[in-house]
């Protein structure tokens, strides 16, 4: 079963990478380009055929590993 | 115009990040974990209103600097 998981910044966590993009599309003529944010994008095979436990599982990996609950969200989607 | 950007490495590029991941679940105790690839996601807003526009403005950002082409794939998603 393959996971897409998408860990973002919450929103109001400054996101300096976000801006030192925004503001190099600027420098490279791109206008108006606001609100850049940058997360990250983790794709995985997960060997539980089960969906809910294969998100049950998934959930505590974000919680455990994979995500900084602090500062970042997640969200979690299967493909079966 | 909400924009949300997705960059992987393409298939066969070795993905040192990914297998870190992957080595950190086996070790956690997640079993059956496989393939972890790690990505970038980038959301943006664009002043163009425009989805054809758009799409070929978020087009060459990413030629010109969000993907590196020769070892990186992009996919562009434009919401209305």
């Amino acid at each position: 079963m393959k996971a897409k998981i998408h860990i973002t910044l919450k929103p109001g966590v400054l996101d300096p990478q976000g801006k030192a993009i925004q503001s190099s599309l600027g420098a490279l003529g791109f206008e108006g380009v606001e609100n850049v944010r940058q997360g990250k994008y983790i794709e995985l095979d997960i060997g539980e055929s089960d969906a809910a436990k294969a998100g049950e599982q998934l959930t505590r990996m974000c919680d455990k590993l994979l995500a900084n609950t602090v500062i970042e969200n997640y969200t979690i989607d299967l493909e079966t």
